[in-house]
């Protein structure tokens, strides 16, 4: 394939600037107030947790500095409401302001997919959690769509996809990236019952995870470095365990994983492939095609990189419909539609990058 | 920067190909044919570990299937002696065959750096380990060069540096890459030292590392598609923690890693610096500058890539400085300096990859 770099003029470059893309925005962290909020979704045993023994969601990453004040774009917080609770202001600073057409919405939750023992509480507040988004999120806007929060045993995921999974709005499974491999055998079943729901597979990085082995890097920003590498195992365990030769028509969005690794990758594993196939036989294709057929990428954060090196970024995966665009409202390092993509790049290359992947991964 | 894919001609390619270019090989493992080479060189209290309480090496990845018969190319086996232990079938395989100017011997050694515990043993047996190097490898031929294996205790580290950093022949000292890492402070005094005797710091993964956290990856092709994360998180960790404000001048060769992913790590490490650089304010330049001045990355395994993903990468990098070619003798997965370099690059590239930047790399 060959992609070509628009030489345009600085007025063009302008204008092109300004033009109107509709967009999907593939990555939304909605939130709760407080885990009061849980409570109307909770049975009686489980409320007592909140209300009367003080549980609190696990601590996430060891560092205490992020950005002056905290993980979040300065203008998000309301009153009485951490950023990503107020549905109103969403609204207005998310969807309107930058004229979304769709947004995917996160959420937080990801702490009962990692939570470690006690499954049965992470699978009440899976289910909480997703009634929470139901009722407060998902009925209040058409441009809203929901990832289905899980716990990690298997056997309550299954039964929580078959709960919740035929909501129109509910168009992923949301397998949080935590310290185990999400393509080992016994967390088949999950893949099973999203691909027979019709559902997305997102994956994004749960805060609570070392990333790189061993222990934390000593410092948020190179913990951030680190980051895609979480992104980078899964990938690979899916591959090697035959998720996608099972499940032929899965789709898996990684979602604030990055995108500038995945060629590496790709080629990595080809490689590695070809020498050593015979140890796991029921991988029938190159690694690269499953990246391709299978894998959609959020771009979010995104670096300063040139219309050239984008180009060839994607000129290296052998196809453009790789990338779909993401905020990450609202986090401090969101990305505005308007002004992320290098104009350079053809309008076409932009639409399917804002919208056409995304519509095409969600069936929208 | 820009770079140019010669468009030759099938004829050219060809004559191109057969033409002969100075080559060092910068990732060769000799070995000793049983630990019992080692006995000269230790004390006896040490030596007694050996012959009397049947020490072994710890093994290393908990995988059994690599190729058929093993992990080396199969024509390597000498009588009685395991795949580079004899020194006159790698003269005639390696220096002599592929007319190699140097070779720079990485040995096997790495398991004293990477040993947990007991360190004052391991300091022995990296201390034995040179001598044996020195001995019997360096001392009957010219084209050899050597890197000075290290125990983990950083102040047994050091005076080994001290004791054979001056011998002519030894030009790295190889922080071989386990799971901790070498850019938190308590190391410095090692870069120090090397620093000091003008010495490069060679990088190698130690096969006794799971690479992505948490367990290991089921599979050999798994855990080879994930290496490359051990590295990433070294260089991290140097930067980060100041290495290369303390040390300007240091220069760091990351050996069988890859270099695909140099380029994605380079304009991560950059986003996070800008955004979060208060964090770290010991670090004075951009992530990318150290990559560009400080450090350098083996070829080895080669994957197949085209002479124009390749030009993509090395305009990425910024510099046709970074790569060195290295043929990973005696393994299976041996690249040949005759047929590895796509001969549509110019010459002077190739030149570059195969001789120049090792050559100025180590001072040769």
């Amino acid at each position: 394939m060959s992609v070509q770099v628009n030489d345009l003029s600085k007025k063009e470059n302008e204008n092109n600037s300004k033009k109107t893309f509709k967009v999907i925005d593939t990555d939304v962290h909605h939130d709760v107030r407080s885990t009061h909020d849980l409570l109307p979704y909770l049975s009686d045993h489980w409320k007592r947790y909140i209300t009367d023994y003080g549980w609190k969601p696990i601590k996430t990453v060891p560092f205490n500095q992020v950005r002056k004040g905290s993980k979040y774009r300065a203008d998000t917080f309301a009153e009485n409401s951490p950023p990503g609770s107020d549905f109103d202001l969403l609204k207005k600073q998310l969807l309107d302001e930058n004229e979304i057409t769709y947004a995917v919405l996160g959420g937080w939750f990801h702490e009962a997919t990692v939570a470690n023992g006690w499954f049965e509480f992470a699978a009440a507040r899976a289910s909480a959690y997703n009634d929470y988004t139901i009722d407060k999120w998902l009925s209040k806007d058409k441009r809203l769509l929901g990832s289905i929060t899980i716990p990690r045993d298997p056997v309550e995921a299954v039964k929580e996809i078959e709960r919740v999974g035929s909501h129109p709005q509910m168009v992923q499974v949301m397998m949080s990236v935590g310290n185990f491999y999400w393509g080992e055998p016994q967390y088949h079943p999950v893949f099973e019952a999203a691909h027979r729901h019709g559902l997305v597979i997102g994956m994004h990085l749960s805060a609570d995870i070392s990333v790189s082995g061993n222990d934390y890097l000593r410092y948020y920003v190179a913990w951030r470095s680190a980051h895609p590498q979480a992104y980078m195992n899964q990938i690979i365990s899916m591959i090697t365990n035959g998720v996608f030769d099972k499940f032929p028509d899965l789709k898996v969005a990684l979602i604030e994983g990055g995108f500038e690794w995945v060629p590496f990758l790709m080629n990595r594993m080809d490689a590695a492939y070809k020498g050593l196939r015979q140890e796991t036989p029921w991988v029938k294709r190159m690694p690269s095609d499953y990246f391709r057929d299978n894998m959609r990428f959020s771009t979010q954060p995104w670096h300063d990189i040139s219309a050239k090196h984008l180009l060839n970024i994607i000129d290296m995966m052998g196809t453009e419909d790789m990338l779909m665009f993401s905020t990450d409202y609202p986090h401090w390092d969101f990305d505005s539609p308007k002004r992320t993509l290098p104009p350079q790049i053809s309008k076409d290359l932009q639409h399917k990058i804002l919208f056409e992947n995304a519509r095409d991964l969600y069936k929208l």
